[in-house]
């Protein structure tokens, strides 16, 4: 038998798309679900919910269920840690993970990480979980970028990777050179929310589209948490804000229900883009 | 008989302090309000309302008027440059302004400055026109910052002065080592409203405040145009997303209404406080 992948999940399309794929492979699934963040379409899953403070408890299940592989996934916002409830090992590893997180959020996955393969669990990314997630090389839908464009694209990726490795975020919206937004804590959908609210002479509009979002991993990021994560509602958002199209790092980036993007692309007229490293820097 | 000042005027606050100023002074003032950004307040001084594209006209006005010394302020949103209406002088320089814009704003003004230079005009900065608005150092208004607020001010100041060298913006906001937004196109005020959505576990709340707000110049940027400015809504904003405190830095950053932000800050419960750039750094 094989052992089932131990899922710790938080909200959102991603850790449903490795759920099903777990289940659909024949590998299967225990998904541990983390309090206030239980996304409600994994509640069909074996597993359990425990909270943000149970490390003890999560290390303990994913043993009883057999897992050797361990996947973390979904949207978890950072807590309060003064708020948590702790068990003994959570307890034992907070003063790290209080340490590390003033250090920022990717300093304080490592610490996670570092963990659980102490524990002899196998750590992997969710496109290893999943590979049909990961942003594939050129055009993956819409219109080709022209040349302004692709302009705006090596803007933009530079100015993600730079704000990437100060631990600010993963993207960031150009147009004609000016970056009009830079992606912390509030994450993408409301970053081009607000571009939509920006004069229309700064970002183009729907039947004169300009700028773009490029989204890209922090240069020294933990890879296997937390690669940057697109859907149709970025796709949409990206449409809404009279932006020419999205460019993501291939190989770096995960797009979820991509054949659903790709038809948002296509039939709101901007372009989905995988760029390789190399070609913007 | 003094020549009067020039003023070359956008939206806001400041340029009408710095207009009330000139007339106080005894100097004077001539304001060009720039079409689309009329501020209102200024319609009572002597002046005339001119386009974006009209830089023959504002040159030719400025030298009518017997203007020597020329300053700049006022919110300007970026325009799109293919719909400027252009005078001669500016249909001249709309090249350079275009490539220069595709760098980013700050080498956008740069450009407008040496122009304004060429034609004999002395260009100063809004501080330089009202030494009162100037930030000093140290504790401004409200209470002590703590050693969490502390270190959230180093973290932020070093946060802005990053995005600023990529010409992103001016302002960061950071609380326990997290940054929690970076100001682009949307401004301060935005950022703040942003942030006070954000889960209060990541930012603190009005009975336990903390993270902070910093705000500096860009480390190359022409320092007479564009200086960081802050207000009573600044403080405000500051107060309702849960932060502890605004900082800025003491000689580069400007405080509008003065003794009103003291008392919103005093009333709120919020620092306003003045770092070094050698305290930050």
């Amino acid at each position: 038998m094989t052992a089932p992948l131990g899922l710790i999940a938080g909200l959102g399309e991603l850790p449903v798309a490795i759920a099903s794929n777990a289940v659909a492979s024949g590998q299967g699934v225990y998904v541990l679900r983390l309090k206030g963040f239980e996304e409600p379409a994994l509640a069909e899953y074996p597993g359990a919910v425990v909270g943000l403070g149970e490390i003890g408890g999560v290390i303990e299940r994913l043993k009883s269920a057999g897992c050797k592989d361990v996947v973390f996934a979904g949207i978890v916002k950072r807590p309060n840690f003064k708020d948590l409830k702790l068990d003994m090992r959570g307890a034992m590893l907070l003063p790290k993970v209080v340490s590390e997180a003033r250090k920022g959020d990717d300093a304080l996955l490592k610490v996670l990480v570092r963990e659980f393969e102490k524990h002899g669990f196998n750590v992997i990314g969710s496109e290893e979980a999943n590979k049909a997630l990961l942003a594939p090389v050129g055009l993956i839908a819409g219109p080709e970028p022209n040349e302004e464009n692709l302009a705006d694209i090596r803007a933009a990726a530079k100015v993600a990777s730079a704000t990437g490795a100060l631990d600010i975020g993963q993207g960031c919206v150009v147009c004609d050179g000016l970056v009009l937004a830079v992606e912390a804590q509030e994450g993408t959908d409301e970053m081009l929310k607000r571009c939509a609210a920006l004069p229309e002479a700064i970002r183009g509009k729907p039947d004169a589209r300009r700028g773009v979002l490029a989204k890209r991993p922090k240069p020294d990021q933990e890879r296997r948490i937390d690669l940057p994560t697109t859907g149709v509602s970025t796709v949409e958002l990206v449409a809404a804000a009279g932006l020419a199209g999205l460019a993501v790092e291939a190989g770096g980036a995960l797009l979820l229900r991509r054949a659903d993007m790709e038809a948002a692309a296509d039939r709101l007229g901007v372009f989905i883009y995988g760029f390789k490293p190399d070609e913007v820097s």
